[in-house]
């Protein structure tokens, strides 16, 4: 059966991440996350991909990266989540929007989230594991629209 | 305890809300709102904060800003609702396009809404208030590109 | 009364679809829909009105149309279901993006779906028609930011 009290939450705490990175709540996003989360975003435009390995480094990066010269959106939609007892899965399509607004660059892509979540001894789920592959991702200048490129696409041979 | 039917409510009459706009059924949107429903949208780009104070102010704004020479989509998701008797809150992740055909002008931007809604006696919910401080907002011209420029900005110092 | 388990059947069925469609997911994606399933997707940018009779013609459509050339990214939110028994309607907020890499030309557009969904003896809802009528739709040349023009309109006079 579908337990659909268990479902919501997961469903807004998924939310409240997404919001505390694009708010740059940095104190509240945290307990979000497990203690030992991992994330595996894909972000080719960085040049590097992230393979994170605990909640510290999860925020750090959010927060080193994400200062106030840079405005997100991060949408996430579509949740097909499924939970085992104290485990959860959940499937999220997913577009971000990345602008520098001094460099006038605008990153944007799309992906399908991969997460798993763990619900604690004090009842609340967390994010043990976020990640994605992205279908796409794009850079392009401001000021000049021809610069636009593909900088991941998952469909390249 | 959450309770699972009156958030399905209080979603679906946001959905109904922002269907109206898109689709101009400015004869059904007004029950949405009680009464006395205000409404805060910041626009930027069209000169002028707006600080709506009536059901029948916010109707007549809507069908009198928005008729046929004028595209809109008003996307809303990620749902953070809080019912309190006959009480609610929701914060929603929200994106918006305004596209003015004849001018080959486009509007975009993207916020978070902090909602209030009520129940009324007859068991509905509706929007008591709805308002936004835009995370940004940028207009451009479809002619010209670099005509592209940030009308609001959440982070500007 | 809401019926809360199978509103969140008919969601996932959806988000399903959705995913299959991005990720080209064909093998996977024929048991979404009834046999006898209809689909009348507004693609003029194709060239043609699309009404497709049976579940083996949309699905061979979406493979032949979605090769490993083409991007795709379908968005749908802001579901408003209606359960009567064994039937169902759906209406969606929808956006979607088809990007040609080699021609480097996007096609971008918006609508409300309209769905009706049938469960089966075996208690699965599937899809028995989706389709909708554009808010818009618009073609640009990566190359020629000018070169962006409306395909449809629904506002058009």
């Amino acid at each position: 059966m579908i337990d659909l009290v268990e479902l919501e939450k997961i469903r807004q705490l998924k939310y409240r991440y997404l919001r505390c990175v694009d708010l740059k709540l940095w104190e509240e996003i945290g307990d979000v996350f497990t203690p030992d989360a991992t994330a595996d975003y894909g972000t080719p435009s960085a040049g590097r991909p992230l393979d994170l390995k605990c909640r510290e480094d999860i925020v750090a990066f959010l927060r080193d990266s994400l200062g106030n010269g840079i405005i997100t959106l991060h949408a996430a939609g579509q949740p097909e989540i499924q939970i085992d007892g104290y485990e959860a899965t959940g499937t999220w399509r997913f577009t971000d929007m990345v602008l520098a607004v001094d460099f006038r660059v605008v990153i944007s892509g799309a992906a399908f989230y991969e997460d798993r979540y763990l619900r604690g001894d004090d009842g609340q789920w967390r994010i043990s594991h976020t990640g994605y592959v992205r279908l796409f991702e794009s850079t392009m200048s401001l000021d000049d629209w021809p610069s636009w490129k593909l900088t991941a696409n998952r469909w390249a041979s």
